[in-house]
């Protein structure tokens, strides 16, 4: 059985965005099923247990019969080892999803965090008040690369859903504001409409203790 | 025979580090020869021809048999599918190789960016004054940790170089001084040692313009 690490609680705004989702969307998309082991933000991140199995004492973690991974993106395209619909079998097609995965996360990723960094982690500084144009012009220039290379195709590589996909979406909806191309906003809604999706995106939820326990 | 865009030229402190060089080394160490296409920075970089190859203009985009791809890090897991120095043939075992190239790019690159960022490329601009000691010891923090996790063994996923470790070396090589811990600077010299490493990075050199011609 496939055991995923996920937080306990966190501050509302997180709430869908945490990391761990895009490991449950990749498992939902396969048809495998998964427990999860829910971890408290500060103290049970820093312990010893934990960071043998995330050194960098985040999550998610992927476990299962002794292997341990941690990097959402590596456990996704370990996952899609075991799912066509994530990874197709055509070699350059997967090379292709790969790519995309790749791209979300190391050409657009960064620069919509700097924004959130500017904007949220450190809202009060001086910093990021005066950084905070010029890193949403940046990501704004990325968008619209990402827009037309997409162009008026359903997905990023052509007509087929990949872990690229599902990878993109969730880094697009990090600052959904700045998404303002319609054939970007049309790709965020198709592929968070798939059921896999929303099953993901739930279970997520339903892990979180409730506030009033908080 | 595959080809590689890369710069016909850069400005001497970014040589060495243009990410072409990583899909070099992999090539380098899979004993797969290759060809180069050497664009200009600028104009080249923008073109309609360039953008179809990386929609984000930059480089390295590879080519071959009409396939391409960008991201340097999807192309080296493309050409680790033929090389198990690269990617090792357990799956667990490969897993694990895709995992640390994705903690390269992910928990490392994007925070000894933020340095170079307020640093090097936004020097003069008071938000990068105000965020450098910030941006410094995030960086290191998460130097600390990969040094954790890398402890006595001589690559990250123990007794053997994979393509994971290429990564991780071609990013520790971003901001050299930061890599303090004495395990961490001896694995960055084990594996820049590497003969291909060497050849990969000749390579590069050889095929930017020289400067009295810039």
């Amino acid at each position: 059985m496939i055991t995923i690490t996920a937080f306990r609680w966190v501050p509302p705004f997180a709430r869908g965005l945490v990391r761990d989702l895009r490991v449950r969307w990749a498992l939902e998309e396969a048809g495998i099923p998964y427990e999860t082991r829910l971890i408290e933000r500060g103290e049970d991140q820093q312990s010893a247990e934990h960071r043998a199995r995330q050194p960098f004492g985040q999550v998610p973690a992927f476990e299962e019969d002794g292997l341990v991974l941690f990097e959402s993106r590596a456990i996704v395209l370990h996952i899609g080892e075991r799912s066509e619909t994530l990874l197709p079998r055509d070699a350059g097609a997967r090379s292709r999803a790969a790519q995309w995965v790749f791209a979300a996360l190391s050409s657009i990723e960064p620069h919509l965090m700097n924004v959130v960094t500017a904007e949220v982690f450190a809202a009060g500084e001086e910093w990021a008040r005066l950084r905070r144009d010029g890193a949403r012009a940046f990501a704004t220039q990325r968008l619209e690369a990402l827009a037309d290379a997409l162009g008026d195709k359903p997905y990023l590589d052509g007509d087929r859903f990949t872990a690229g996909d599902l990878m993109m979406t969730t880094v697009l909806r990090i600052v959904p504001e700045l998404v303002r191309r319609p054939n970007l906003e049309a790709y965020v809604e198709r592929c968070t409409g798939r059921p896999a999706f929303g099953r993901a995106l739930a279970a997520q939820f339903s892990d979180f203790r409730p506030d009033e326990a908080a």
